[in-house]
């Protein structure tokens, strides 16, 4: 039993408000329990300097949270001058994931950036950001793009993303922090709907993982995904 | 009559949701039609360092925006590597105005944060974070002090804020952004429920102005004013 | 009595001295009492990239301090790396305060740099950085228009400021130091020569203030800025 | 048949040079082909802030390149003021990796800084950093503590990692600069002599990738790993 | 004939006003022609971290430009954001020049700060910057220790600095800025009343020099800082 | 006799090894004792804004330091965020140095980047630099000019450089760091093959320096530089 009560295969209580934003071009409040990111796309008719030319376009993400997402206040990058290691290495995730999944050529000499905020991180925010920012850049892209002329949509597939671990010698789902703090081994996993994988992170924290366990939490990971896949779709149909 | 229906001396609809942020001391999220600002405050046990060894607290404020809060998506500071002098200013000013009600004795050698952040920006941000800041400075130390017990409660009164302007020849109340991007002259008062000035910027846009004109928005404000002073003590009830 | 021997109503010693730099287009060194600025203006052949081929100018200022200034030495912002929130507010108030009596168009594109160094820091460091400047940015002008050509010179009216607060009770005209750290209530007042406001900033440090005081210190500011009004046209007249 | 007429389960030519700097604790040049990389490992009796007081360790990296280690020059990033996102996450899965393979108690109150730096940028820098990083590792705490006495060694465990990937649809091993520029799929993998995983990240570069690609790219990479161990403990008997 | 009238073993017109900024412990305004350097000296009670306890004591200097101390506006540093190489060398040279004629053990655990604030730039700032600081220093050790206790007392020597050059063939004294730019060979000297070189730095700019030339230009320089010297003492006797 | 065992005006063991670096258009790896740089040059297709549209080329060093090449390991400034006063000056001298050697006119418009990253810092860096770069540019340069076609090959000079000092009361030749550490008098020279100075900058570290004292350096100086000729041409030739 986990210290939520949920069973080693739960998602936690999952929703995904769309429209959360007023003046963003698409945008959502995802929440899985108190993990919670606002995501918001943007389409700009520009792209990197290195990309002009070439008739394809670009997404992109950046990352951030509020200084009292967390229980303790943490500082703002903006006041440190700096974006840390960290927030480096979680956007260029979230841009990565999100571009497998959109045919570049079809956004034309355009740019998405995708910001993912959170205000209340419990562990898992990563995942969530690439879980709403795929349904934000949906929303946004409807506005220049119409989804049903399936030749000219940019996107080509649906991404979603987990954390799975071993905690206390058990895979898990959706680890929130107290788990995550403690586990062995986390790894993050982000999947598309044609069940390939796209993005697999898995750090040994504690102790080195065996093949076994590396086969068992990819099953976890794979039906966490489906469950969030429909929640997506949903989110869509509502908006 | 004015763009939005309103009349000169209307405020925009307004609501004040405590408890916005879950992991905060005390948050709210306050609007004002769409300016709509998360509120948080943090009780830290220690003062800065030019203040250690008086047995007094402090009280301060950060402010930001969403990159997605604008029509245009702005920048985030994180990104550029520094706060810009807009932010310095209206966080200077929000510390003040918060400051001016607090009784920095009582509060002890300890620090409040309150970070204001912007979700939604179309006109009055700052006006709209010190009325919010209030409630949620107000909710953070009820985790700390017990406000039945008056003598030891360091909140000494109520504050809150709002912007007047004149628009096309006419004093106004709470302008959005259109109205704010024309206006002839731009001010904020900060007042409090003893009926005394705490701050007063006013600006002339786009020429200087008289005596009658000051009289005429100081009233627009002290009545606008009362209005949000009992937003805030219902917000604080419902809390 | 005023800890310097002053009547409530009565400014420090005040000089501007024309041409103090060998190098600008333009430059004064004013002083007050022991407050001392060296206002210097250039004109440049260029505006910022927002405002290209608009036919029209700009005004901007920039403020900064000798480390040696102060009594206690304070830190060069070069050397902490970054301009602090105190400065920004600064220069944004005299580039504001300056172009209210600037017809941007008449200037072309141009801009016009105003450097306020301030080598005596005293009280009123920001509004004696707003009178001085004005004068600079005449004699800048006077090198690329002609003043007597009335249709043509950009400068459209005459800005000088000052500060006023209540001290012990008293409201009193152009604070040193030793007043201003410890006035209940510290006003800064920029008008021009028509008698209209331009900027008001009040600010209650201590207690706030009713609409009777401001009267006294709206007052009080309306005959100090007079005087400076006369020294300005004084140094023109010089130079 | 790859570019380099390598079979694609066969590792570049290898060589670990130890005692590479005159004054580093412990140091190697690591060579796999034309990537090149000095490693340099240095204890200091201080460990970080936040881990004083605790009789633990810590072991950390940090990961630059010469500009010239690429065919095209790259700016310096203390010209650019910054460490870049690439940067951070490449020295933070360094220090994670060498971390999981000491004993941080037993190293007492000390840090270890591991400093890898490019001189030969031609693809797989990172996890050749890695397994060179684990050899200055050894070499600086033999001069601290003696390999003999097993119980006080910190170093528990053997750690090297290798890239994999897939490239033209053919799983293959240690990818040069112009494989990986073009791999549908990009590995990394960390291992122990245990047999263990410490780290996993693969990126679906073009396309994502299957269980079964998934497989084969561990098959490769864990056979590569064990000839990287051979060379790592060959140096570390020649030094 | 040079351009501006002078013999080519001639100074600039030289004054140096003690007292030029209120609240320093010990300033001057150097002027030497249009070049122009307020130096202001400040003792502290504290030494650099790397030197405490060890009963001895510091001088450093900081160096910086007005931005229209020069034809053409430059940036300021604090804009930018950090300090360019030309600052850096320039600041160094000073500190290293003044601590050369100061018994560091007699100032006890004490920093001077030395401010060089350059108000007019025609060449040679650098040096006139430490002729003027030696003065400023002498005049901030006199608030802190008697000049007529020579055991006691912290300065050593005269130290004073002058720039020599070679213009058209010609070996010159003191350079303006239109021969310093046009100049083959650009030497800054440094001298102690005792007749020692303190700083030697000698430029090809155009062409290398030969012996013959390092031997006039000494001459030259040596001549030029014994009038410096007589001026530097005219000061603080006047002081 | 010196602590290394050398004669006054004997150099340290040297050797220059071309070819270092595989991917730099020209690099060597200059040893001098424990002092290694590698020297590395790039010659780029452009030239610096200020420089565009002349037709001629410009000359540009950048020098870092291994953070263990070092005894003590030094902190890179890419973690500082910004080039320290040091090195700025360092690479201000040895790309002057360059230029004096180089008709830039010859170049078209072109750059050389030379950088010098020290692996081994036992004194005298800057020069060993300086003269690894001479080296380095001329393999750099050879890829873009024919070395035969004197009329168009833009180096018209050899230039070399190295330290000289007075330690103990002793003129001595190329100290390492323990003698620089103490030397009572430290000079760099860089001269030309035609035997004049392109570079002289001598400081009195520990006390001032007499005329005689100068001649002598000098005279070492210029011995020790026509053996580092010596061996540039070797290298040159075995390349």
């Amino acid at each position: 039993m986990r210290s939520d009560g949920r069973s080693p295969d739960q998602l936690r209580p999952l929703s995904i408000e769309p429209g959360f934003l007023a003046f963003a071009d698409g945008s959502v409040l995802i929440s899985l329990g108190r993990t919670r990111v606002i995501c918001a796309a943007t389409v700009e008719e520009k792209v990197p300097p290195w990309m002009r030319g070439r008739g394809s376009g670009w997404v992109t993400a950046e990352y951030a949270m509020l200084p009292q997402a967390t229980p303790e206040r943490n500082q703002r990058e903006a006041v440190k001058g700096k974006l840390g290691g960290r927030t480096h290495e979680i956007q260029r995730l979230i841009g990565r994931a999100l571009r497998a999944v959109v045919d570049l050529d079809k956004l034309g000499e355009r740019s998405v950036v995708v910001d993912c905020d959170v205000i209340g991180a419990d562990g898992g925010t990563r995942t969530a950001s690439i879980t709403g920012a795929w349904v934000a850049l949906n929303l946004a892209l409807r506005r220049h793009f119409d989804p049903e002329k399936k030749s000219a949509w940019p996107i080509v597939g649906q991404i979603a993303a987990v954390s799975v671990g071993i905690v206390g010698g058990t895979p898990v789902l959706d680890l929130p922090y107290d788990e995550d703090s403690t586990a062995e081994v986390d790894m993050n996993v982000a999947m598309t709907d044609a069940g390939g994988f796209v993005e697999l992170q898995g750090t040994a924290e504690r102790e080195p993982f065996s093949r076994a366990h590396l086969d068992a939490l990819l099953g976890l990971a794979d039906a966490g995904i489906r469950e969030l896949f429909a929640a997506q779709r949903a989110a869509l149909d509502r908006a």
